[in-house]
């Protein structure tokens, strides 16, 4: 039993075409018009291949295939937003090699006694509105429905306002649900499975990650009249918090990654001294004590850079998920479905998050991983072959039919 | 003879009023509909008290009092463009004196040889359109009349499409103009005169400045799954240019200032890892050698950092002005008047530029300076004492009449 390749190779050019920028990446930011088209696409093909479509509170899409008994189902799913200039496999792949596997069963007349049912979560990515995977957060009762209904883009937009704008507030409460597997297929991401010629990671969990928010206040002034030495610039106190949290990562070391990748300058001109920097800190281990040992340095680092330059800070640590250890009988599960697919196979750990870290809260998961060529991601230039996509196509197959069980 | 000190702060208040915000600043921002507003009321002031107003091919408004022989005038101006919260005093004091000189001949009905004439630049800020200064730039003959009209903001408008939407594209060529002398008062912007308890700075001439860009490519990826070892991150390039840029000016010393005061990360998200930067650096210095030193440092630091990032870059030294001494005899003329107005005064130099450095190459030019209240400016807490204002005020008077000699 396999899915078709082609039918699947089309169906990522189609979806691709959605929010696709010049460059061939894509731009589909949680909620917005590219966002709504992009989910109405996967409706229209949801109802095409017989499903039962739900939406819940937080925008969440379900797409439910029956079953012979009155049982929970097996949960494929991912999401469909991107980040800004992104690439067209991240989170579209899942829901799309979920798509492939209900065409398929149906192709094949399979019945299996669980329903099988395909979901869609929104406002993965945290490009748009924070923190990321906000509405899994939600399911999972980690996030409270009012909190994250209050999100605002960096407009001031409510998610709850753009929810509803563009027809995705549905009715159906966001809580826990219970389900026999929730499997989630991804690209890596990270570079292993290419340099080690693999086509599937088998993924045993995913690390821990934690989220910092730092706020510089110095002196606004002229960039000419002002002597050097009565300066308090904003930005060379970041530039020391940014060399400083590289060396974290480098003095630590091991699986460790620290990374600033938003950061704004007010007023951000030419010849004034800068006044304000905002800047967000994302460190990320797979053992949490290391990423407690990350975040002490970072109260330090922050500390010295903020003295030596005499302006004022505050640091805020507003998001953190511990590690998330997946079921260990459905991680067997996923690899005895890898080696059924023939694929070339490891176990890997995620360093990104995904809704699955959530939904391991609720019931069984795991994840498929498929190679990113150069190992970049959230990028235009993100890649996968679609001999990988098709292995790793096939393991899910061959995973949520053992699961939800041949009628 | 005196300024009128009420009116004279009561046109403060005024002209203050258009465009500030709500912590008492100014946002004015060079053709923009704040800016439109503060020139209306400029010229409607300036018809008032007589003067013949005309606009120049770049925007440049020139209120002409006659003078009783056929000579060339004493030109007095600055600007009413301010940076992004930025304060009530820079620019918009220089034109109110002026205004308040004409007021103050016409109400001792005192006439003089030599025309006098209020004058208001166009864009000196560089804070919308660059570079700063750029009509008193195009009237020198320093830049061409093309590349001013095609010079674009941050959302890629047009200057010549602004200065004809807000309806000040007037007809007179924008070329050098003789003039008996220009001057032009403007808070220091610096610490110096207040520092030294003193009133009015007789300015020598304005150091010399330097704008480079830079702009970094890094390689944009996942910050999760990317280990540190395959990173090449635009901003950690950033961060070390940054701290080499503060380093040049700590080595070199003297009177040297660099500053990096505009920096965008693209894609700018907590999530991944800078793909691209661009930042500005602005340095000056009194003497030119040291500025051509200077930017061969910035080079090194430039070439050194990106190389330790394994980042590709580009530095463009797009803008430089040399240092600009001011006409003797005028600075002379300045410091009789400044002693005549009873001010406690010392000669000094600009460390920021001014339209008085463009006009310079025209004709004989001098600059009054007052204090800045903690050496502050470029921010809504600016402020200047009124007894510094009225001081400076009559500085210029004195000097103004000096020039344009009593009928």
């Amino acid at each position: 039993m396999n899915v078709d390749r082609r039918r699947l190779e089309q169906s990522i050019e189609e979806l691709g075409r959605i929010g696709q920028t010049p460059r061939g990446g894509l731009t589909r930011l949680a909620l917005t018009d590219e966002d709504k088209r992009g989910r109405d696409w996967m409706v229209a093909r949801m109802r095409e291949a017989g499903l039962t479509v739900t939406v819940d509170q937080m925008g969440n899409i379900f797409g439910q295939r029956a079953g012979t008994a009155s049982l929970p189902p097996v949960m494929m799913g991912s999401h469909v937003d991107s980040v800004p200039t992104g690439g067209r496999y991240d989170g579209q792949l899942g829901v799309l090699c979920g798509l492939e596997v209900i065409r398929t069963l149906n192709d094949q007349k399979l019945r299996t006694r669980h329903p099988v049912t395909l979901a869609i979560f929104t406002n993965e990515e945290g490009a748009r509105f924070q923190p990321a995977m906000i509405a899994s957060g939600v399911m999972a009762g980690k996030i409270a429905l009012e909190d994250a209904y209050n999100a605002r883009d960096k407009d001031g937009i409510r998610l709850l306002d753009e929810l509803e704008r563009i027809g995705y507030l549905g009715s159906e409460p966001c809580v826990p649900r219970p389900f026999r597997a929730y499997l989630e297929l991804h690209i890596e991401q990270g570079p292993f499975l290419e340099e080690e010629g693999l086509s599937v990671g088998v993924v045993e969990g995913i690390v821990a990650i934690a989220w910092s928010r730092l706020t510089i206040h110095g002196v606004q002034d002229h960039a000419g009249p002002t002597p050097m030495r009565i300066r308090h610039d904003a930005l060379v106190a970041a530039a020391e918090v940014i060399g400083g949290v590289r060396r974290i990562a480098r003095e630590i070391g091991g699986d460790l990654v620290t990374t600033i990748g938003n950061l704004v300058v007010t007023p951000n001109i030419v010849n004034a001294i800068p006044g304000r920097v905002t800047l967000s800190i994302d460190m990320r281990d797979p053992q949490d004590a290391t990423l407690d040992q990350a975040l002490a340095r970072l109260t330090s680092v922050v500390r010295e850079a903020c003295e030596r330059e005499g302006v004022r800070y505050e640091l805020e640590n507003y998001w953190r998920v511990p590690y998330t250890p997946f079921d260990r009988d459905l991680v067997d599960t996923v690899e005895r479905a890898a080696r059924g697919a023939g694929a070339r196979y490891r176990r890997i750990r995620s360093g990104a998050g995904h809704d699955a870290q959530y939904m391991a809260a609720i019931g069984p998961t795991g994840m498929v991983f498929v190679p990113s060529h150069d190992g970049r991601s959230h990028c235009e230039e993100e890649f996968t072959a679609i001999d990988d996509i098709e292995h790793g196509a096939r393991t899910l197959l061959l995973a949520a039919v053992d699961l939800a069980g041949q009628a």
